[in-house]
């Protein structure tokens, strides 16, 4: 998943600028919300959407928000700067899209071999990455919320069979960021195009794989078309994170009931999208398998020992920045293996004989 | 756990009576809410009163909750009928206590091999679990919402290891529900004691062995002092469900603002436990072992498959109790192994590799 540039070029879309502010009830406030991802686009776009709703009805209109999608006010990746300079309140993206900014940022959302969905929330909200994330922020003037989880991605769609980690040197593939960075150390030849340009180079031979989220949005994107191999659970978003972030100044201002509310509505958005990406994408991975004859495979330990270390050799660069980027990363790897390994015992342990016993595989 | 009749004999707490209501703010609305948790119960009772208070707190006092722990109005068990009767607002705990009143209330808690934290949000919120929710608490005049989430239980604390299926029978194990009928057909003798009742038997001989809840919540326990051997991931509640649930005609009459704050505060209630437990069960876990000595142990494969040889038993009988059981069942059997095999396939591949490499064990 990534959302670079994606739509950076639209034209401003019917929903209009800040000027065009719709009418509000008698001292309500205006949260000017713009966002990573195109208007009503499936899961994310419209999870977003739900949330700048969310607030408007939780506050009873107190707090009336503007929900702008990517390219309808700024750029989807100009949004950390339209709200870190105070022009909007808020936006609602992926924080590791900003590592040009802060290379700890990725922590946020996902790096490769990192967190899940219940990992980055325990670190977040009950754990050292809530003061972590604000120290990041802090150096921008942003606050940021959980209010998304796309739970693990998929490995990806190929056109070959990926049977060690030879078969990945002068692959050409779209995949973006930390997880792109370690397949470059294992001798892919990575790009980071945008969404909507993934599907015409995939077809045209000039990327021969990408990854993209999970079988739910995957569906939408037809790579089936034109790679029929599609791997589960990849090593590079292992539960990918998005935020409602705040101008920090304005957070500040605010009273503590519209914290609340706001807090309320994003954590209550990050389960929810977790959830209904939980119920969609088996589903979809059925819809897959069976509609579209998709060839479902995983990759062998060979690749994933390959593939583990690089990015180790990722991790070790990332932390060089700075001391922050050492500290981000130093916690959330002890987090991730204290938080993991009592997972692993309990919930991993159910799930892995229950679904022996039931034959679910 | 199980709450039965804990502290059902305490008298009324210093919070009350309904007489004695707070002031409350011109034309706000009165919450009486019950517990099955004692006042300040670590984890579960904290959590159930941060419920209460956020639900004033985000109405910005248009809703009064008054909150009354276990025996403060009425004991733990007679919630139910409390709520149903129009006599409180609504109650927090576990439907399966009131098994006895429907047996398919299980499946909105938990029942042995069924759903995790993921998939019982999954099912509830995005699947067919809402509408037959509301099916059987309709029965009730009730309406209930997720609000809290323990994550997979542990197997339990014994005063000897379990090798093999025989070592269950005739032990004398508090273990209630559903969970406590699969022991019971393989030869185990069990009981259901409240909380508070559980260490005083365990260190008399009165059993043998018990389970509770997780490593957070059984450090406080002390169950280590009789019984030191600790199993992880149990069958019997892989990701116990608790419940905000409202008498149905009260909530009915809710503007839409209320019931949608009612709602975001359950919901991020019920996700913020999850998180919290996960945060935590790690760091209990190594206290147990490293301050205590406690013996960690996994039940074998051998045990595990004679437990699922039960509770494929139990299902039948469940489900024979009527034609509403029998389709909560199938509902439910059904959206486990669909989600559970995305689950599996996607987060469970990656962090079954991510722990290998990074030797999380």
């Amino acid at each position: 998943m990534e959302r670079r540039k994606f739509l950076k070029g639209a034209a401003l879309g019917a929903a209009g600028t800040a000027l065009a502010a719709p009418a509000v009830a008698q001292g309500a406030k205006t949260m000017t919300i713009v966002s990573t991802w195109p208007r009503d686009f499936p899961g994310l776009g419209v999870s977003a959407q739900r949330l700048a709703d969310r607030i408007t009805e939780l506050s009873e209109g107190a707090i009336q928000t503007e929900y702008f999608a990517a390219g309808e006010r700024v750029g989807a990746l100009d949004v950390f700067d339209e709200v870190a300079s105070g022009n909007s309140q808020a936006y609602i993206g992926a924080d590791y899209y900003w590592t040009g900014k802060h290379p700890a940022l990725a922590y946020f959302t996902a790096v490769p071999f990192g967190m899940t969905f219940a990992e980055i929330n325990a670190w977040c909200l009950y754990g050292e990455g809530r003061a972590l994330w604000d120290e990041v922020q802090d150096e921008f003037g942003l606050y940021g919320l959980p209010a998304g989880n796309t739970g693990t991605q998929a490995g990806g769609w190929f056109n070959k069979e990926i049977e060690s980690a030879d078969d990945l040197k002068g692959l050409k593939m779209r995949i973006p960021g930390l997880g792109g960075q370690v397949l470059s150390k294992l001798g892919a030849s990575t790009v980071s195009l945008p969404g909507g340009q993934i599907y015409e180079n995939l077809v045209s031979g000039s990327i021969e794989a990408t990854e993209w989220v999970g079988p739910y949005n995957d569906y939408f994107m037809k790579f089936y078309e034109a790679a029929k191999f599609y791997y589960t659970g990849g090593m590079h978003e292992p539960g990918a994170q998005l935020s409602l972030t705040s101008n920090k100044s304005w957070w500040s201002g605010l009273s503590d009931t519209e914290r609340a509310v706001i807090t309320a509505a994003a954590l209550e958005e990050n389960a929810n999208s977790y959830y209904e990406a939980t119920a969609l994408n088996g589903e979809y991975l059925n819809k897959l398998q069976e509609e579209q004859g998709v060839e479902v495979k995983s990759f062998n330990e060979d690749v994933w020992d390959a593939m583990g270390e690089a990015a180790a050799e990722v991790f070790e660069e990332t932390a060089a920045h700075s001391d922050l980027a050492a500290r981000v990363n130093d916690s959330a790897q002890a987090a991730m293996r204290e938080y993991g390994r009592g997972l692993a015992l309990f919930e991993g342990q159910l799930v892995a004989n229950r679904n022996r016993i039931l034959g679910i595989e």
